[in-house]
């Protein structure tokens, strides 16, 4: 049984938001010091198989990852609409609670063309850090394992 | 006037992510034993014609063709990725309820390519059955008519 | 900070579902009589340019909109299906409400083909009009600069 949780669909939608707003320097603030993000397909994430997309183990890492694409202004060529879903709740402990939310992500390029870029679905941990909901684990599990090369933006 | 429900909300999140995790033995239980489940289009739909894609009167037929799937294995050349709007409430009775939620199915091929495959609405009707909401009704009315003849997975 | 609101969910689903259904006709009524309603690009709006696409600045106008798209019968010819995010609550004064909506809008052709038609986000001043919530302005600013010429159903 899952349960809805509005503060978790409210950290979805803003986590969204930064992103489509090209706010990048605020997306590692959803996340706590020691975490994870990495990108994988459903297959390698259903067999266990490491993670070859991309992956980072601290806030660091995305900050880093966010300089980098502003120093090669590769995201000036593009920009992402997301479009989440309801977020299953799958435990809620007294610490962390994990959570699963679909999403799809539409890519519009410089030129005005668009993409259906990406569908999957998060699978998180998150945690309440001083009052404010963040991610210690955000899973981003692509339905497809066909993911574009020039993949910069984060999902 | 429509109104919200987070029961219906939350009933779409359940059944979409069922099907999109290739939980399919689960997607009967979603109806209760007397049912309706079809795939129309909405000109099908508008001009009250009969039902051309697929047609279920009972959940054993559901659950036959479940079965049918798993036996086919054509299950596992496809996945689906639903997203589902917010649900407007048509009429709230003492036994059943009517609405109408838009949705939108992205497939994904075993090789990775994805499709926008279908958008529509599902016109429902929800009973609570000892204490769960079932569809009682659920009508798949395509936006478009031109729907792949490869239908397989339940939408 | 944003905060979710059920009124302002409301409001879009409503919104969307007229003009998905076709009902057009309502479609003026979710605005207040002195109102306005552009489409428009992101890069416009951001450098501040003026709108190409739609303007319409008063209800009246939004009215004729829709004569127009009857008598010329282009409606017919398409049909949209809109999906819409959480709204972000910018301001919330006395009298109006600032907020933010992601969309995506799908297009359907008399003949079944379906394409990606629209993504952005609506930037509205919403303001509540004898107990109803209503669009005093409503700014449907497009990620794509590529607005196909055909456009002609609201967005």
């Amino acid at each position: 049984m899952i349960a809805a949780s509005p503060d978790v669909v409210q950290l979805n939608a803003e986590y969204a938001r930064a992103i489509d707003d090209d706010r990048l320097e605020e997306w590692p603030d959803f996340f706590v010091e020691e975490c994870l993000y990495t990108i994988t397909s459903a297959d390698n994430h259903k067999r266990g198989l490491p993670v070859g997309l991309v992956y980072a183990d601290s806030k660091g890492m995305l900050r880093d990852r966010v300089t980098a694409l502003r120093q090669a202004n590769i995201y000036e060529r593009q920009t992402y609409r997301h479009l989440v879903g309801l977020p299953a709740i799958l435990s809620h402990g007294a610490s962390a609670m994990r959570a699963e939310t679909p999403f799809l992500v539409v890519r519009v390029m410089r030129d005005g063309r668009m993409d259906l870029f990406a569908t999957g679905r998060y699978v998180d941990t998150i945690v309440d850090d001083a009052g404010a909901l963040r991610f210690r684990e955000r899973v981003v599990v692509c339905d497809s394992g066909r993911i574009d090369t020039l993949l910069a933006i984060p999902l």
